[in-house]
């Protein structure tokens, strides 16, 4: 069974198939968030501050750092930026991080300070990138998101991925990582553009999972850039996702429509015992505006609980 | 391609692997609703016809009618009673219909009166059930709900239920009753009482389309038996059994949440066609109280576009 382990200086976590779904809050990245790069250049971590203790709040597993604010020389400016992002964070939380950067210095230096096992986020099939990263997470013995384009672009082809992905597992052997330590990220394409980018996803996902056996993640909300109500398309996505075999994603986990689809997911996986966690969570549940309104207090519950009434009873005989 | 078609007098309808979900509303069935049992028995069709409307203009593929008041002699009553109330509702609304009975002779007097060409729901795997229905769904060439059960019950071995979905198929072929006429129901158990019950249905799902190459239903509402908050729980099966192959499922249309899980589930495997039932039905869409409530007028959907700037910008060129 593949067992991705991240940990915090004090908090180990499990990426799995038979583990519940790994969120990894996405929300401190300043990359489209022009307020937010411009506190981190000032050196004011307040939104971040925020954002991390929210995000922890709403239940991530995980929380990714990223600290690209686009300056004239990100190699310089990025890596005492990232530093500084990751320590005011693991000063305040107690979950795994994801180091998050495109510049290698700032992910070494990132590698230097964090506490625990982190996740590196991310290499690509590009030797280049290869070349610089695999050696850093050989050295710091941490796991690895593995992005499944190379020095041609993102396929449309999802047997290229593939096959991208693939040398990126054995790439990482010939360094002396296992493959539990590559977490595969598939590529989501934007539904609205490729009608079939759904189905191309979950068919690689089943695949890594039973091919290379490698945990996955993907950046979850590009499914639905484009298009209306992106956080209904999101909410659906999550478990059929879940139901392809992917184990973890990098999202926004202050959405509750999302979180309820992963605790939800978990459940319906088998991957929360007893249905532990979504009682905790929802036993007091009521209804909001949206869900509420349709019906009356009575029918909605009441209808919900007796339906095909008499076929539910036998099945609770059987 | 197995494609099951159902029809109205007016209104065709194609079940299948290609086509989008296909949600047999579940209203109209007094079974466990004495309020609608009760007027039923009266003659007083005031809720049959509510029931019929709502579930129209939520989004209904079909409309599953069954009169099973649990009377005395159901032999006697259920079938006039049946015929009364198909006969109603199709007067009423254009979309396609499910005769719903365990009474044999119910099922042939609905069969006598319905246009179009009806679902019948259902026979099961028992030897006297068999050689009651399938001559009738052969006589009147429509297609049949077969639920994986039989004299022994229903198995708690997926692997069982498997054998009887094809035990059916090969008796229904026997009688000249072509595979893509058995709608199987694979039978959901509920996860709060069995863990594995959500994995066993996606497994039983994917061995029903890739073995024996025919369409799928079930009770959906079964899976969140005795768990809080069971409209989540329900949101999240729906994505799931479709990304599994199934094809259909007799559920509750009135609930929003459901029915938004069915219209992005379409959208993702690849059965709304350029999103079009998606942006026709969520272009104005304005989150409401749960959704809305958790951050500012502008954060969500700013937060939510831009997520993974970088890599989203990079997929958008791919």
């Amino acid at each position: 069974m593949t067992r991705t382990i991240v940990a915090s200086a004090t908090k180990e976590i499990v990426i799995g198939f038979d583990q519940p779904f790994c969120v990894i809050g996405e929300r401190i990245n300043p990359t489209g968030r022009k307020k937010l790069a411009a506190e981190m250049i000032e050196g004011n971590f307040d939104t971040v501050i925020k954002d991390a203790l929210a995000q922890v709040a709403a239940g991530a597993t995980m929380l990714d750092i990223n600290a690209g604010v686009t300056a004239v020389n990100p190699n310089e400016t990025e890596p005492p930026l990232l530093v500084k992002t990751l320590e005011i964070v693991q000063g305040l939380v107690d979950i795994p991080l994801s180091i998050d950067s495109s510049v290698t210095a700032a992910i070494e230096a990132g590698l230097k300070v964090a506490r625990g096992r982190p996740l590196v986020n991310s290499v690509t099939g590009e030797d280049e990138k290869l070349e610089a990263i695999l050696p850093l997470v050989k050295k710091y013995n941490v796991p690895v998101v593995a992005i499944s384009n190379d020095e041609t672009g993102i396929s449309e082809d999802p047997d290229v991925r593939f096959a991208v992905a693939r040398k990126i597992v054995e790439r990482a052997a010939d360094y002396g990582i296992p493959a539990c330590d590559i977490v595969v990220d598939p590529l989501v394409m934007p539904i609205g553009a490729m009608g079939t980018a759904g189905r191309q996803v979950f068919h690689l996902l089943r695949r890594l999972r039973e091919e290379l056996k490698v945990n996955t993640t993907c950046g979850l909300s590009n499914i639905s850039f484009g298009l209306p109500h992106r956080h209904g398309i999101n909410s659906a996505f999550i478990p059929m996702v879940i139901a392809s075999g992917m184990t973890s994603a990098i999202m926004n986990p202050c959405r509750p429509q999302e979180m309820e689809m992963v605790r939800a997911g978990n459940v319906l996986a088998g991957n929360d015992p007893n249905c532990q966690e979504w009682i905790m969570n929802y036993r007091d549940y009521k209804p909001g505006g949206a869900e509420g309104a349709t019906a009356g207090p009575e029918a909605p519950a009441a209808g919900a609980s007796r339906r095909r009434g008499g076929r539910e009873a036998r099945l609770r005989q059987g």
